[in-house]
């Protein structure tokens, strides 16, 4: 039961003009699910990407950087659930290219204008025959308005499918971008168990697509932890097809920027947050804000060290304040001169913690009583330097282990 | 239920000569269980300690280090369950002085004499008067043989006391190691949520002493983890009566040196697989040796990675050989410039995989024969060096989720 997650209805997707997505049933590891996706581009469209950083990435993702390295322009993306097609080997590859190559052949573009995508179980070798049926398949029945059965058709342990539109004005145009999400376990920054794709008709300079995945990720999906697992295949990808008739958007800080970036931004983060609301038995969708840090990167240590504390973690299921475990958890989180004496803790507006102990004025009835509720803001006071930083997590609860106990049965 | 883990025995504890127990039910958060123990060490005894690195390291740490840095010869240990003063501020400080205060004055010594040690719950006030009237009450019920009492009296989550002891020869003369451990959760290296107090009655000359404790913890409490928390109070303490006959040991590589550094570290090793065997929730006890690396260090990484990730540490308590993410793990770890295609994966004696993938005579029949058993070794291969390093956990089960949800009611 995902936590305040809505199930998105079609009407509220507005299509994209220039994106098509076709979905089938390939059976790829089970009957009668959307497994095979392919998402279409308009000649002319941008891709910018970000991926996995673990070191066993998957074939797909070994794939998909080569052919964006490449520099042919993106024509399709085609994904599998199912299967992740990672610690696959040589013929993992050649199972990823042949991906590609299905819908480039359907397509009548090159296989290096496409980019692969996998998610399901890692070490066990993809069903191409299966795969490559459905991306022909795929291919056959496009549609503009398919955005909510992509979202379907690329669920793995989701309980829901993810996916959200926003539409803006740049210059008397109006600009639409949508996205969709899957992931919910397996989840951490850099990135999560997760596949995220955005797309947008506005007309973006080429020098501000470069790049923009990573900066969209860097407030969004490299925000979210559910277990702190890094994937080895996650991958987010921006598609910009400038159908849209607006003025090209050369620069972020203009007002057309920082409308377009703000739409952009806010359909990843509601994307990022849909992964952890709907992670895997989670109950509480909990934000870990850190200030008064020298640095960004020291407010993450500490707010990774809380979200990914298993004893944090089972305590917010339990909503039992045991707030004790939150500055245990800042203690070890590897600021190595961390003076403990300077740090404060808030659980929404009550503060918990001060100068490193318990506040003199709170009470167990103030923290049982935010505990309680389904949507929880920690935060902490370095009372070290002015960085900040926030991410977003949810708790550990018994429905975890059962998923995770169970998910290849 | 604990893996593996016979219950001790008072038969099977040697006392060590020139240390005496105390234990009594003081009350301190519940009633009718022991919670305050007190050792006692004849005069000339030395001892050695490490402590938590976490920022938020308890009053009682931060007094241990004060008096061991003091130089006054240790004479006394006081140890309460049940409140871990922590994150308690300046009283936190007084009280833990306090502590030693009254075990100085029942016994006759300074306050500067005595080594306090506080576990239980974070964040609350301890209750001085009865842990000060149970150190008074413990000093004068002091013996020789009560280590299995000591063991149950520093029980926190523990199920069970975990005691050990080992006797061996030094030319001639039998020597003792006896030593006590807790700690079931918030465990991970650097270190445990753990006490650990050894004691021996051989003669180890004073240059010897110094370290002693970090180095026997680098090979038994620094590399067991549970859950990934580091506590605010995790002690490890070495104490060395000199009352046995033995000719002073000088030197750890002549033969009564490894001899007594062989029980030394025997009994520590048993003492924290006895924490990872009684982990909290746990149902198996996981080896991870990690082979073929550059360094120690990047070993280590792998080791942890795969030892944290609550998707591995589920699928071994499934029993479920979902040996990717063991895969995904190593990916993660760190390992900057890993090529996994030199990767290999060992469960017992039976290969995994190989150079990064599914080795090709592995069935899945064997992975579940192995994942069935409840003492299993990992072994992972890097390929790239010949440092080695060792890690022992546990699974991750229902019962986990269930305990900490309820420590506190």
């Amino acid at each position: 039961m995902p936590v305040n997650l809505p199930i998105p209805s079609a009407a509220d997707l507005c299509p994209v003009p220039g994106i098509r997505w076709g979905v089938v049933e390939a059976g790829v590891r089970k009957q009668n699910r959307k497994d095979v996706s392919i998402c279409v581009l308009d000649e002319g469209s941008q891709v910018d990407a970000v991926f996995t950083e673990n070191r066993f990435c998957a074939a797909p993702v070994q794939v998909c950087r080569t052919h964006l390295a490449n520099g042919d322009a993106i024509r399709a993306l085609v994904i599998n659930t199912g299967n992740a097609n990672a610690g696959t080997g040589a013929s993992g590859l050649v199972h990823a290219n042949q991906m590609a190559q299905a819908a480039a052949d359907a397509l009548g573009v090159k296989a290096t204008q496409v980019l692969p995508f996998s998610t399901g179980v890692i070490l066990e070798p993809l069903p191409i025959d299966r795969v490559r049926a459905g991306i022909t398949q795929a291919a056959g029945v496009l549609e503009a308005d398919a955005w909510l059965t992509a979202a379907q058709g690329i669920m793995t342990t989701d309980t829901q499918p993810k996916a959200y539109s926003r539409q803006c004005v740049l210059g008397g145009t109006t600009v639409t971008v949508t996205g969709i999400s899957k992931g919910a376990g397996m989840i951490r920054p850099n990135m999560a168990t997760m596949l995220g794709f955005v797309g947008t008709d506005a007309q973006i300079a080429p020098a501000l697509m470069k790049g923009l995945a990573k900066r969209l990720a860097d407030q969004s999906f490299n925000r979210v932890t559910v277990d702190g697992d890094t994937s080895t295949n996650d991958s987010f990808v921006v598609m910009a097809t400038g159908v849209a008739a607006n003025a090209m958007v050369t620069d972020w800080a203009s007002d057309d920027g920082q409308t377009l970036l703000d739409a952009l931004l806010g359909v990843s983060r509601d994307l990022a947050h849909a992964i952890v609301r709907d992670g895997e038995g989670a109950t509480k969708f909990i934000t870990i804000e850190v200030g008064g840090g020298r640095d960004t990167a020291e407010c993450l240590k500490a707010a990774y060290a809380v979200g990914h504390s298993p004893l944090v973690k089972t305590a917010f299921f339990a909503s039992d304040p045991n707030l004790g475990r939150i500055l245990a958890a800042v203690g070890y989180a590897g600021i190595s001169d961390l003076d403990v004496s300077g740090v404060d803790v808030f659980l929404d507006d009550v503060q918990v913690a001060q100068g490193g102990g318990l506040h003199a004025a709170y009470t167990e009835a103030q923290g049982a009583a935010v505990m309680a509720k389904s949507e929880i803001t920690i935060r902490i006071e370095l009372g070290r330097g002015s960085a900040r930083d926030t991410v977003w997590t949810c708790d550990f609860s018994h429905d975890y282990v059962s998923i995770n106990a169970d998910y290849r049965s």
